[in-house]
């Protein structure tokens, strides 16, 4: 039986956001410690930035004014085809009250934390990638 | 209508492996130019270790004799359960052709490159979620 070949194809920014729009959650990856780390975390696009949601304080500190890595994929294991966007920019705490509210409905959290933060992530650089079967 | 409450749940270092092991995908997050990157790779289990695979010679590069993060979740969107293991650890390039050999079968690339490398990294730092519904 022949396999098809897979092959990586860039995706365009527009693409590439829109995708990544298509999805509500990802993966942020930042320095803590001096040490690379990776967290799940809930997100909503806003424009060119997206806007994701923690719990914990110490992903707050170590990413407000550092620049950040947000990775999201599909991926069909059966078919071994999708699609991973990577933004990488500066990410902020969203201090705004009127922010905060209208975030705060859109980007739903999956656990049932006191507090919470939100953090705005500039997308400066977008890489998108889609794994296509020929 | 009263939604369950979710917690995160720690998970002891053995359960958080055999997890990272139900799965054959994750996300290696590393520092690359001093900024953050996540990228999605495949990977397999190995004693305490885990060996990955990529086609990019600028992640193997970034990553040979560095400290590396490697997430892997599983999250049901309807239930809003799962969960999350996050290894950190000093990555290395398996050049053992003995080792290349067994991996080139265990490890299966998704996308048909003419040349690969594979990681191994140490799992030094283990850190397990669940998130559980009352």
């Amino acid at each position: 039986m022949s396999t098809p070949v897979r092959r990586l194809e860039e995706l365009p920014r527009d693409e590439a956001i829109e995708l990544l729009s298509s999805v509500s959650m990802g993966r942020i990856g930042f320095t803590i410690g001096g040490l690379p780390t990776i967290r799940p975390v809930n997100h909503v696009v806003d424009g060119d930035d997206i806007v994701i949601r923690t719990h914990l304080e110490s992903t707050r500190s170590a990413c407000d004014g550092a620049v950040v890595a947000y990775e999201t994929d599909w991926l069909d294991r059966r078919t071994r085809t999708g699609w991973s966007v990577i933004v990488t920019g500066v990410a902020s705490v969203v201090d705004n009250p009127l922010e905060i509210d209208r975030f705060d409905s859109l980007v739903q959290p999956w656990i049932d934390a006191p507090v919470t933060y939100l953090l705005r992530i500039k997308a400066d650089v977008v890489d998108g990638l889609k794994l296509v079967a020929d």
